[in-house]
């Protein structure tokens, strides 16, 4: 069979869940549905759920290491001025920045911040990939 | 600064690029552009992209302890006979089922499989969520 070339959610798993969800409404998301368990944010056409890491764990059928696992976020931005805004954004409000703000090999300018849990996101401004009035990042 | 809801890009870290790309393309994705370094995906309205794992530590600002960290991508289809039938082709062209096909207790049916680097998949049918014809998952 083949996959359809599509992801239909991404999961976070979190150590506390009401201050991963209050970490990601404070940058400005809105989360659909209150529920105690899990929470769901729904981004572009797919979802982005935050749950507890050891149930996201067993529900995966992995023995969780701890640390970072090979996968990191992106969230575009239309200027330098932005990322420098949003990196800043982040840390006040409980992330860390893991790699400052600064020019990029690629010709970009890009910082990293990790959320509460860890994860990462880059925040970049890439003038070769266009972001959309829907906020879609398109290669071409 | 506000964070606008979505995601732009979404990096998956591989020991192995050429093995990584195989492994998508086998499922049915297709690559935008041939590059030496890194593999774009369009998928949706954002990319996934594959890039080796070291490198993309040292861009994350981030010291890799190896292993899961906490984050599991989905993919839902519409069917529960889907579920079996991509967690097949998912085994054949290399990855792992690390939990079988089974009914969830929140009324669904999935499976999970790794990749050929261990990035968890979830391939569920959830019949509470809804696939529009653009493939969009979409909550409410």
């Amino acid at each position: 069979m083949v996959m359809e070339q599509r992801i239909s959610a991404i999961t976070l798993g979190v150590a506390d869940l009401d201050r991963a969800r209050r970490f990601y409404e404070r940058l400005g998301w809105a989360a659909t549905g209150p529920t105690d368990e899990v929470v769901f944010f729904q981004v572009g056409g797919f979802v982005v759920a935050l749950w507890g890491r050891a149930d996201l764990a067993a529900d995966s059928g992995v023995s969780d290491s701890g640390g970072w696992g090979g996968i990191t976020l992106a969230h575009n931005v239309r200027s330098r001025e932005e990322v420098d805004s949003l990196l800043d954004s982040a840390e006040r409000e409980g992330g860390s920045i893991t790699v400052p703000a600064g020019e990029t090999d690629w010709g970009g300018y890009h910082g990293v911040f990790a959320d509460v849990d860890g994860h990462r996101w880059e925040v970049a401004h890439n003038p070769f990939w266009r972001i959309d009035d829907d906020g879609r990042t398109l290669l071409e």
